[in-house]
């Protein structure tokens, strides 16, 4: 019985000691030495080969090694073939830091002193209390909730809204499309979290804009495809929007000529919020393999038709 | 009697509102407008005007509006005055949120990151989990210990050097000059929190620097005469620290040709850390009168020996 690993390949081979260490039953294949392909039970990956079901016949489950799974097209997959996302505390992490990181450069001003500098210019500006500063999250599943957390001890006020209600101590929620004009109407900082799915592409929009906060910072931690890039230079240039914290584009990587880069009103990182840990990630993909031995369902089993 | 206040005017008139509110017995004045100074028991000020025994004969304490009171020439003050240092939860909530912010930007590696945004860049790096990354901070005042507190739950490695002995829970502490070399052996960043007296300006410079693990970040949140700049240039240009975090400078504003504006691998903001909010720092104000009035000691009162 063996497991295929199709992702970063340097990272291969810290996979492949840690089964070898923690897991010898289970034997180690990396893309795209497949060996014999009936003894493959397991992929690990983040995005699947084509034609899975006649690649890959004795295939029992998919365990993607990404937080989301918009990458793999499901509709192409066995119906029966159950998939995973990661729910690795290594990315929780990286994304907690990440957020705090973007909600504290948004709140404390630092794309206007990031400017400043550029410029050689010395000059302080007015400083709101955390208090007074409403930060909402979009997306309430294991990450959005840590991120809230996270922001928490600052004192900022803080809010969420999802798909389904969700009750969350120091938290104001709100659930479904009804609520979600009220939730953007208090949001001076907006952060996306949201797994993309055909309800949620493009959902970073005028249309959303228009009903934030004038001024109100966004940052995106979801997917590119989340966002509307050419709706949110309108929103910058028209001071509807007062700045933007982006890990995401929907093409990465982005091209030289992006007009992101250049943009004194965007922060702009090559997708680094969190990256998978083969170390703390090891025993979450061991724990999900064990689970689906005895017969168990998988933890962060996705819907297949809900798309997350 | 009556309060003489000096600092900034704008600030001033909230000042003079909250007084007539919560403390009408004692009369508001701002600075220049003095009235008579026999009148004047109570100087709330950033810097001290000259000939203060002369000018205000009936003075019985100097209340400092900053964290700090080395912009006060203590040597010219009569002997007698109680100075107290403003003890402010709004100064301490800004230094908290600036410090998070700048650990996490060198945590991060968004100094490099930034730079990638100006040269149109994308590239990602390794990640190196906060159980890894050893963070110093020197000074466990009242802000150095809030500051630890907010990074405890990141999971950073916290360490903290003070001149006297502290005990901190999950904090690594070292005392006095014997334990620096062994503090700064292992501090990844390095936050300046410290007061400035004559034993400690200039105290960042080659020889600190060359104690601390190679490549090392360092934030200085102290103030600007704690470091010497043309030694974190050279340090910088040689590798020997990575990255640097500056709130403060030993001259501000500063020139517009100052080498650190352009420098990649340094982040400078206009002394913006945390600035004094009348509305809490008052409460802090108004606390300290009233002990004064009932003969105790003021809260932040320094010692006059050790000048913080």
């Amino acid at each position: 019985m063996a497991l295929l690993y199709k992702a970063d390949p340097q990272r291969g081979e810290r996979w492949r000691q840690l089964f070898a260490a923690h897991a010898p039953d289970i034997e180690f294949r990396q893309w795209p030495d497949i060996g014999d392909p009936a003894d493959i039970h397991y992929l690990a990956a983040w995005q699947a080969p084509d034609d899975l079901a006649t690649l890959l016949p004795n295939l029992k489950a998919l365990l993607a090694i990404s937080a989301g799974v918009d990458q793999l097209n499901l509709a192409t997959l066995p119906a029966h073939l159950p998939v995973a996302r990661m729910l690795d505390p290594g990315i929780t992490q990286g994304m907690c830091e990440y957020a705090t990181w973007a909600v504290l450069s948004l709140h404390r001003d630092m794309l206007r002193y990031r400017a400043q500098q550029q410029a050689g210019v010395w000059e302080d500006h007015a400083l709101v209390p955390a208090s007074q500063r409403r930060v909402g999250v979009m997306g309430l599943g294991q990450q959005g909730q840590a991120i809230v957390n996270a922001l928490q001890p600052f004192g900022f006020a803080l809010s969420g809204w999802a798909r389904s209600a969700h009750d969350l101590p120091g938290v104001a929620c709100f659930a479904g499309d009804g609520q979600l004009p009220a939730f953007l109407a208090q949001c001076d900082i907006l952060i996306c979290l949201l797994p993309l799915t055909e309800h949620t592409r493009g959902i970073l929009d005028r249309r959303l804009f228009a009903q934030l906060p004038r001024g109100a910072g966004l940052i995106n931690m979801g997917r590119g495809a989340h966002l509307n890039e050419a709706d949110l230079l309108d929103a910058l240039a028209s001071g509807q929007l007062g700045g933007a914290v982006l890990d995401v584009l929907a093409e990465e990587p982005a091209a030289a000529d992006h007009p992101f880069w250049q943009h004194p009103g965007i922060v702009l990182t090559p997708h680094i919020a969190a990256m998978t840990q083969p170390d703390s990630a090891f025993a979450v993909l061991l724990d999900n393999i064990r689970r689906h031995q005895r017969g168990e369902r998988l933890n962060g089993q996705i819907d297949r038709s809900d798309g997350y």
